[in-house]
């Protein structure tokens, strides 16, 4: 893998050698600003869905309380529904940073970090962010299967059910940012070869 | 996003317009086998190490079985284990076969299915079972720290020791796993930039 260096050189990009029959001819496109504001855009409605999703997770994870008797459970008795509800509001705080970021790279045309930090910073938090939701929802959808095979459930069936559509709505966070993290993935790649985030 | 078509322009390529003081000079670079040739020998290292540690997970998992007493917990039992068994599983003979390809490519020099095909089929591979393998490692964890709760642990601890060892094994399959995608999912924005699997 290479970095960009300072190498500007006048010449035109040399051709690929055609070395064996699957290799297909280089693409040659002009770089469009059009594109980019498209894949903005893009990236944006999915730290949109990322934010609502995750939030709305955060939300019905805290008011799974809800439950009046003082001896029924409660989720912060459970580690797996902790870590579902910090990972939710830890990934909501980070998309509505991003969705600042995208607006004003969207508005002003520029990125907020220097190019190099902003690509990276992004992809490497969206691949991070994905994973932390993805573990979540996985242990808080096995502590919720052990819950139906002991008695909690059948008392308190209001409170399984909130915490599943919790734990549902954090997969749904995670599709999201799953493909945010693919767009950014994309830049990086863009970023490393042709030493500038613009698509083509 | 774009994909590269039959265009096959003789025109070198243009240089990107310099819009803002963050853009930084084109990379121009010479293709050259031997960056091809030590990115796949990356590749096949963490191949390696992700059906060394996915078959070990797998087995140790499947030999969790070996307390003597009839009544004592077999690893069959919970779902979540099952789960970590399967996942791990699959896993190992998805990287044995990737293995076998990357060697192909390795002394042959093109790919076993047409480039297109294979950049996308080792991408989109890696990605969902670097994701199966992290839900399965999660769901085993909180079900081994439910164990923990309840008596199963104190009367039969190896059992709870193997399939400790097992899931983090497990884990250790999803990094070697989690590389490997990061790694086709730069060929894959190679391929599509460029019209081909090179690494510049």
């Amino acid at each position: 893998m290479v970095r960009n260096g300072a190498v500007e050189s006048p010449s035109p990009r040399p051709r690929i050698h055609q070395t064996h029959p699957h290799d297909t001819p280089l693409f040659q496109s002009t770089v469009s600003q059009t594109n980019l504001r498209r894949f903005n855009y893009w990236i944006l409605v999915f730290r949109l869905s990322a934010f609502c999703f995750s939030l709305s997770a955060a939300v019905f994870m805290l008011t799974t309380n809800a439950a009046d008797s003082s001896d029924s459970p409660r989720w912060y008795h459970f580690g797996a529904f902790r870590f579902v509800f910090t990972a939710n509001s830890i990934v909501a705080v980070y998309s509505i940073f991003q969705i600042g970021t995208s607006v004003w790279e969207i508005y002003s045309g520029c990125t907020v970090f220097p190019e190099f930090s902003q690509v990276w910073f992004d992809f490497g938090h969206d691949q991070v962010f994905a994973y932390l939701l993805l573990s979540a929802g996985a242990a808080g959808t096995e502590l919720a299967r052990q819950l139906r095979g002991v008695a909690t459930c059948t008392a308190n069936n209001s409170f399984c059910i909130q915490s599943d559509i919790a734990v549902a709505l954090g997969f749904a966070g995670f599709l999201s940012i799953l493909v945010s993290s693919l767009l950014s993935g994309f830049r990086v790649v863009c970023y490393l070869i042709n030493g500038s985030r613009f698509v083509h």
